[in-house]
């Protein structure tokens, strides 16, 4: 009996057209990665669970896929020690002892543990860039896959803004390139901090983070009562409402801001933590000016992402012309490394969804027409004595350069041109045995109709021909 | 307690210098692919275990990493059932029931795979390439990874011989673009089957084929009595002794064999399938010889390769100057995806092996010298005050193609060097005040020591001294 093939649900095959479209959009992001410095790395699918566990919180353990040990993996284990009191086997410590490894999670955890491993080989400031897969057993659901990749860069061993203000750069640079307008999107959690030291709540910055972020959607007043609703006293809300009516431009906004955090909000309270934040801002904001981002960036003070992990500037990047989440996103963090025995390393990074950006991209029909990946030109295959005539043409044709195929069969000249059709392949040369004589070639363009006979070896006015 | 990072055995990182190399390779077999019509797909990490098992023999089934189901996997497995008369559990059975999916263990499974579940959106004859990593539990050893790349291209649905030329011609033109010397060896499995024929052992075409590829290390008679000892008969031997005195061009061989083949033998059998094999090889060289290959290309009657899998064409390539095991092969097979419930195609494909290729051009000292991957300027930071003259420089020159750093920090200039020498960046921009005033950069190389200032805007200039 023949199998009937399927694939894993939320896994995906990508056939040509998605592959020509993703590899235009890795290119693109990897291209302007290069010309910042940044240097590509890999690391390998599989990482040591001790090096993935813990790291992405209890959800992020449960949806890491474990890979059994190879060999008699459940040889001399006693599975009635892995029953607990309800009788049922604890499928986690059970998988702990016949798993020894984990498929990588996201692109950032193997970054730290690299970093850590080979850290006497780098030159600091490190700038790398990873684009690979990651595999994550969530439920599948529309435009979320089990397998997907990510396309990072980060630079760690600085602590400079320059490195904000380049990553803020090659966004700029890639959506550009990309066709796309986009809001970049900064914050900085230090002022997240502040903000909740201020308002005498410094364990509730993801609270007050969180209503703020419904200022627009749901006014002044109802965040006013979520804030309340979330534990927040009246007092802490009346030194926040501030910061819900700001206005003008940022530098504006800063200063507002550098009020409240030096002790003019109504609590009085001094925060330097907040304080630091906006001075990171500041110079970040300048660097912006002087630079000329041509895409728009804003300061969005209730951008959160990633809270507890990062620990200075905060990005995210929305489309202006299309509706979908983020699109590109990261920030700054002080120790990533640390948990793998090198404290003190500060670093920023961002990460661009592949796969919405690619649903962008093909929504507002961006892709450049071009990149399809079929050959320019179909050699017709009808007569056997004339194939020793067109192979060197078709080899010569190719190391210019120009990429073709030779149809291998002797099928009927309807079938080829089908063929021709379905794949997208715009020329087709038909040559027969007055073309061997006359030692020309016959190309005809597929949409056009237009045909025309050339020198085979007039190679300039093939590929001028072929508008290769 | 920090923990010692470390990564699975078998597996490896990748840093800037060895990904700028693989990279290179990569390139290189894709636009040959490319240049061919060979399409590039791409098929997920994980398949479904019932896809994998029983394609590769017993003992490719062990070396299957398997995926532990996501979620309470051993929830409700009766671990008692696995056990056998031993006493002890069958860890083969037990892991059927925990997991569904298994680790890509090669290109074909799945390219076969994806042919069967696609075939109606799929154009034929189907020209596809795939560059992906495969995953294996072998015993690591020294050139053997559980984590490693295939550069895969196959096309099916077509038994002309110009698909095997064509597959010829991107062995040379690959081989050839890395600038090594090889000898591309072709067989054809139908020959091996008709010397078995004639011989009158069609049973034993692996061992007759086993002991004919000793033919150079141990001579004739060696051979003679490995064929005895292996169970042939005296006549069966005498049948193959013209085989393995065979000398002089292709042509001469084929006419040779194809003597014994239609009954000039010692046992007078005729052998249909050796002549069809005969008829095959007769067809691709003369084809080779229309075409014109720049590397050695021979007919080698030894070559067995995957027999068990092969049903034409044979090719397997060696290094000439540099001493490893086949660095490319490939072949002719019939009933690929017939297990999936297609029968009757047929295809033909090559693999290339990117690490042994890695440790011939690392070898032969071939990998071109501009390929490491680092940024061709690091602009040096000192003086907060120049930031905002070098910045719009520094995009103006990455916009232009260079690919420019500017270091974050304002650390000694010392250190900065040091950092250019580590990385391989060969040039250093230091700017001061005064560049800034005069609108001019300055860039010195650092194996040269040359230095030269420029006006800002002069991007021809810098240019054409950066050598970009």
């Amino acid at each position: 009996m023949a199998q009937k093939p399927s694939i894993p649900k939320g896994t995906r095959d990508f056939g040509q057209e998605e592959m020509a479209a993703r590899n235009y959009i890795f290119d693109t992001i990897r291209s302007v990665y290069r010309s910042y410095g940044y240097v590509q790395i890999e690391t390998p699918a599989m990482e040591n669970l001790s090096t993935l566990l813990g790291k992405y919180g209890d959800e992020g353990d449960k949806l890491l896929f474990r890979i059994l040990n190879s060999g008699d993996s459940f040889s001399g284990v006693d599975f009635e020690s892995f029953r607990g009191e309800d009788g049922n086997v604890n499928s986690q410590k059970l998988s702990m002892k016949v798993c020894e490894k984990g498929l990588r999670y996201d692109l950032t955890v193997p970054f730290a543990r690299y970093v850590v491993q080979h850290q006497n080989e780098i030159a600091f400031p490190f700038r790398r860039f990873q684009i690979q897969p990651v595999w994550r057993a969530d439920r599948p659901q529309k435009g979320r896959y089990r397998e997907f990749y990510q396309c990072d860069a980060d630079v760690i061993g600085s602590r400079s803004q320059l490195n904000e203000l380049e990553l803020v750069q090659i966004v700029d640079r890639v959506f550009t390139k990309f066709g796309i307008n986009v809001a970049i999107k900064i914050n900085n959690r230090k002022v997240l901090t502040g903000l909740a030291e201020i308002a005498g709540f410094p364990d509730k910055v993801t609270d007050i983070t969180v209503a703020i972020d419904k200022i627009d959607k749901i006014g002044l007043e109802a965040v006013e009562a979520e804030m309340l609703d979330r534990g927040l006293s009246e007092q802490a809300v009346a030194v926040i409402e501030p910061v819900l009516k700001l206005e003008g431009t940022t530098e504006e906004k800063i200063a507002v801001m550098r009020g409240l955090m030096q002790g003019n909000s109504a609590s009085g309270i001094v925060s330097e933590a907040g304080l630091l934040g906006l001075d990171e801002l500041t110079e970040l904001f300048g660097y912006i000016e002087t630079a000329g981002v041509g895409q728009k960036v804003e300061m969005d003070l209730s951008l959160a992402r990633g809270l507890n992990y990062y620990t200075g500037a905060i990005f995210e990047v929305k489309a202006l012309d299309y509706s979908i989440g983020s699109i590109c996103g990261g920030g700054r963090y002080d120790n990533l490394t640390g948990i793998f025995g090198l404290p003190g390393m500060s670093g920023v990074g961002i990460s661009f969804g592949a796969d919405r950006i690619y649903d962008v991209l093909k929504g507002l029909d961006k892709f450049p027409k071009n990149i399809a990946g079929s050959a320019t030109v179909l050699f017709a295959n009808m007569d056997a004595s004339v194939i020793p005539y067109i192979v060197p043409v078709v080899k010569h044709l190719r190391e210019a350069g120009v990429a073709c195929e030779l149809y291998p069969d002797q099928a009927k000249l309807r079938k080829q041109f089908d063929y021709a059709d379905k794949k997208g392949i715009p020329f087709v040369s038909i040559n027969g045995g007055d073309e061997a004589s006359a030692g020309s070639v016959n190309f005809k363009n597929l949409s056009t109709g237009e045909q025309k006979v050339f020198r085979k070896d007039d190679i300039d006015g093939i590929m001028s021909f072929l508008a290769v």
